[in-house]
């Protein structure tokens, strides 16, 4: 069988394995980033009309088009309803970025670390990735312009708010200097940003997009860590020299996204409800992340070091004595705990030991102690092992 | 802005455009190929459990999976739920074809002519796309075997029951010989069949992939001409060997597939009111295929050729006089008629002139005779032009 040599650099996702494996009743998993279920918000179908079942266009609904665009206007991002293409989750903005930039050697500049099924989705396509080390306000800027002097990459992705894995929220500061150094080189910018509005503080993250004066961009979020991923609706919002390459990408890839999830989304977005139901979402999620910090400083305030998240679903731990996590996989599952390694989420995993994401939304707080607990205990075994 | 090599080969579809100029409501349009909305099936939403928002797998959800099997297995498809991927729309099955095939210069072998969307995704990807003409019946089985001594096709993408556009069903004979061509060659097959259930008659139709004795296939379905297009759920089945890559495409392309249209669609397939609704339909479109054949009977006698499809949605027409049918749709569109040219379904569009692709389902049979009167006056002048 003779398949296309990008089959090579297809891998197996790690993730897809551990979440497999998490999905016994008794596992209990920090490994995914899965909206918690008794927060997925009760929706109403009662009132769709029926011609939502037809076709439509690939550019999506125009009203939902239309409700985007003033919501990321409110957030600074110059735009209209013209540039935004609703796609089948934000993971499809990978999957067209990917294929309007990417041939085989393409170098694409990513953050260290990065989302593991971006790095999966620019390898697909051939990407030669470069990696800019992240520190707790954001990418290190001499770095970042060392990279773009002696690189041509084709664009820069970049999850500046609560990324994920890392947590890391750029400041101000750095949103003004990566925005004015992608302008200078003429890089174009990949924002992606889903986890935007799961956010505990008062901390202010307009957009980079908003801040570039020459560089091209593409801006893309989701409704899936907010109203409900099962509907798999995002959108992008692109540069007008971009968008209709994207839109025709579209419509080769799966002509529309669904429009009865379109629908249910348009019910949401921009209303008092939605606004409502972020707030409780937020409320929620603020007394999970507090209960994963008292369990860790707990269970974990001696094996590792951490930031605590200002929002998003993730703490990121860094172990005070490094070691390759992908080996405390089977031991966890072992005791019933999954948990994600941090390696994967590097362009060399080898060279980047010792991180856990570890979600806190899903495991309900009455037993994280127990569970992380057992994980810690994995975790001394094998670091006495290696001491050995 | 430096974009891949394979936007070069990003084409403008031709029906796109003229999908949004048939949008102008005074337009009469033969262009597409949408179900009629009167028949569109009222749905139910109030059992839908509440998980069904949440994430869920790449493979589809498993009871769907399971029924797709279970109806594929009484066509006489060898296969189980395992085999099953639920897609985005089988439009997503040639995205996923193309990644898992597609290098550019890959040989691939197609039908003359063939679906215009399929032949756009495969270009996309850098295909050289091999055509063997088409017959009432089928395929030329001189011309296939012929191209399958001279190259060497990494598959063979064939759509042999109602093909769009030419509406051919291949005959049991052809169907036996194409198998056992693909066999002795050991090329693969991509099936294509969204119109199997829409058939005017009692004719027999096995699918090709269960005649196979050897090579690998790709079987791909839809609801999107039985039920509502705007779920977005489709379907492949595949061999083995192939399953395991088309799924992490399929991760890596949009996760899965919308969940609610999936769990819609397990509320209908291989239930007694789905095959009621597929009763109801046919009729329906048997009506609307006997107006068209009285109307273009009357109007297009002395100007066109034309077999009575038995399935499918579309009328294909050959000029009695071939001219490029491009040049028709400026003065047919200011006559407030769309169609359909058939020089773009053909993978070299210049060399056949003089087709019309034209749906049945879509325009009420009490106007057809002023559109195709419209459209024939549109021909007949063109023809005058060239003859003079």
């Amino acid at each position: 069988m003779a398949f296309s040599e990008r089959i090579a650099r297809l891998k197996s996702s790690l993730i897809r394995e551990i979440l497999s494996a998490a999905q016994r009743p008794e596992v209990m998993s920090f490994a995914g980033g899965l909206p918690a279920e008794p927060m997925l918000p009760k929706v109403d179908w009662a009132q769709m009309p029926a011609n939502i079942g037809q076709y439509g266009m690939s550019e999506g609904e125009p009203e939902l088009r239309e409700v985007i665009a003033a919501e990321a206007r409110a957030l600074g991002v110059p735009c209209d309803a013209s540039q935004v293409l609703i796609v089948s989750g934000s993971q499809q903005t990978l999957d067209l970025v990917s294929k309007l930039f990417i041939d085989p050697g393409t170098e694409v500049l990513v953050e260290a670390p990065t989302y593991l099924a971006a790095l999966q989705a620019f390898q697909l396509f051939g990407a030669d990735c470069i990696a800019v080390p992240q520190e707790a306000d954001g990418p290190e800027l001499a770095a970042l312009r060392q990279r773009l002097e002696k690189h041509k990459p084709a664009f820069a992705y970049l999850i500046p708010t609560f990324q994920n894995p890392s947590a890391v929220r750029y400041s101000e500061a750095k949103r003004d200097a990566v925005a004015a150094l992608l302008d200078e080189f003429g890089v174009t910018l990949i924002e992606d940003e889903p986890y935007r509005e799961l956010v505990f503080d008062e901390g202010s993250a307009t957009p980079i997009v908003s801040r570039l004066q020459k560089a091209s961009w593409v801006y893309t979020g989701t409704v899936s860590k907010t109203l409900l991923p099962g509907l798999r609706v995002g959108y992008l919002i692109a540069t007008p020299d971009l968008y209709p390459h994207l839109l025709r990408l579209k419509q080769s890839a799966d002509l529309h996204t669904n429009r009865i999830g379109q629908w249910q989304a348009l019910q949401w977005l921009g209303s008092q409800h939605y606004r409502d139901h972020l707030a409780q979402l937020r409320q929620f999620y603020r007394l999970r992340r507090d209960a994963m910090q008292a369990a860790l400083l707990e269970h974990f305030a001696d094996l590792a070091d951490w930031e605590i998240p200002q929002g998003g679903l993730f703490f990121w731990l860094t172990l005070k004595q490094p070691l390759d996590t992908r080996t405390l996989l089977g031991p966890a599952l072992a005791q019933n705990i999954a948990f994600m390694p941090g390696e994967p989420f590097f362009i060399d995993p080898d060279q980047n030991p010792g991180h856990l994401r570890l979600n806190f939304s899903h495991v309900a707080p009455e037993r994280l102690s127990e569970g992380l607990q057992r994980l810690a205990g994995v975790i001394r075994v094998a670091q006495a092992e290696v001491a050995a």
